[in-house]
């Protein structure tokens, strides 16, 4: 007799238990939030291209042996995921300047970042999701040094794959966000999901700094267009696998 | 024939030159502002005790082989100073949390910080003097490498000294920014000033989490007294040079 429970409902999908305890089923939603869920709406279709861009990512970079969570999809929007204990960080990637980071700083957008920018910002709404430094990372006690070495070694073999991948889809991957967490034995795994709610993409063929973007900044900044790009993303993808 | 010229006026200080272009002559306002100037009022007597103790403290550091931009202070609330090109960063060293740091990160007001951390801000009053990383620093070639390393360094070596001074006039160093500068040579001095406005001070004696505060925090959460508080620092530090 199969018995699943609703775990836990975040801003952009659900988490439910299975008969295995080590098994997570996630289903993907098509809400949509930004700037700390303080404008929402929603993008139809969103659910099943992220699940889909993200399974196919995510088997990509464990092909190339980087240990994610990933197991299988087994219905549209449906992705079957190993159980882990989330760290609560957010390691980001950039290789071309955006978003928060040229808010922030001042940074021209578009400036390109050679190495990228790996920065760890803390998974917590409540403080919305404030960027770390090392010290703070430390006092916090958020993860050992060694953790955030491994971590960020991680995220940037993930971008040295993943830029390379996008770069054959005819898009440039600016940034993306990745969260890691901890399975029973206590084994680091890629978790969460990479797609355009977390990665922001730039579309190559499209010079103007509008029409380029294909991921969660045309939700953002109501660029229109929404779902069309979510949706072009996906195409390409499925095409470059092949 | 002294010519004198307006060179800037900041939030709390007025800048002016003086015959020798290599000197400023500073005068300390009353002015108060907190939380990037959204507030602001007048402490009355706080150009003179801050030019005071900023005087004798950074006396004292140069005294310790500390390099500052300290000439003299020729009448109450003005202070001659080498001038320099100010490097548009805020070095903040914190023993105790406080302040942004736990609004940011939700780290418990109080909490001893050993080692100390030393934390990078742009001074920029139109992006809100943003904390930076280290990477955010180099990407924005606001420093080198080795300056960064040379101004942690000195910040801890300014962190020592201070410390271990407050400490004799019963009162605990909670955290305090500094600003440094190159001169003609290029010699990197410690500069601006360091007093009530610029470092959180807590009286030992005072068990009370409001009570104690002997800074401009009294100003920022209009905690009263501030006035009584700064004049209380400036005894302090005169009996403690004797
Ligand atoms: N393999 C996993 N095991 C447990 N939790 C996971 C796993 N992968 C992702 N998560 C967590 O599940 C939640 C996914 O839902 P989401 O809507 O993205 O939530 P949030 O609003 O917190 O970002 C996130 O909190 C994420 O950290
Ligand atoms: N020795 C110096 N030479 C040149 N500029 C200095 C020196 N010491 C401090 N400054 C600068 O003078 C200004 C002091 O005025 P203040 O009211 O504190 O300004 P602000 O509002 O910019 O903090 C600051 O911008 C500070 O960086
Ligand atoms: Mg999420
Ligand atoms: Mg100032």
């Amino acid at each position: 007799m199969s018995t699943s429970k609703k775990l836990y409902e975040g801003k952009a999908k659900i988490l439910y238990t299975t008969d295995d305890p080590n098994i997570l089923l996630t289903i993907f939603k098509d809400d949509a939030t930004a700037f700390n869920a303080q404008k929402r709406g929603t993008i139809v279709g969103k659910g099943r291209i992220n699940c889909k861009v993200s399974s196919h990512l995510l088997q990509r970079l464990e092909q190339t042996g980087i240990p994610t969570h990933f197991i299988d999809s087994p219905e549209e929007g449906q992705m079957r995921v190993k159980a882990v204990q989330i760290i609560p960080l957010e390691v980001v990637v950039r290789n071309i300047a955006a978003g928060s980071l040229c808010r922030q700083t001042g940074i021209a957008v578009g400036t390109p970042l050679l190495p990228p920018l790996v920065e760890f910002y803390y998974k917590n709404d409540d403080l919305g999701d404030p960027l770390l430094t090392m010290d703070r990372l430390r006092v916090m006690n958020l993860a050992t040094a060694e953790r955030v070495e491994e971590l960020r070694r991680l995220a940037l073999a993930v971008n040295t794959e993943l830029t390379n991948f996008f770069q054959h889809c005819g898009i440039t991957l600016v940034d993306f966000k990745l969260e890691f967490g901890l399975d029973a034995q206590q084994h680091l795994l890629l978790a969460d999901e990479i797609s355009p709610d977390t990665c922001r993409l730039w579309d190559q063929a499209e010079p103007d700094a509008k029409k380029r973007v294909m991921d969660k900044d045309r939700f953002r900044h109501d660029l229109g267009n929404v779902e069309a790009a979510y949706q072009q993303v996906l195409n390409r993808v499925l095409a470059q696998m092949g």
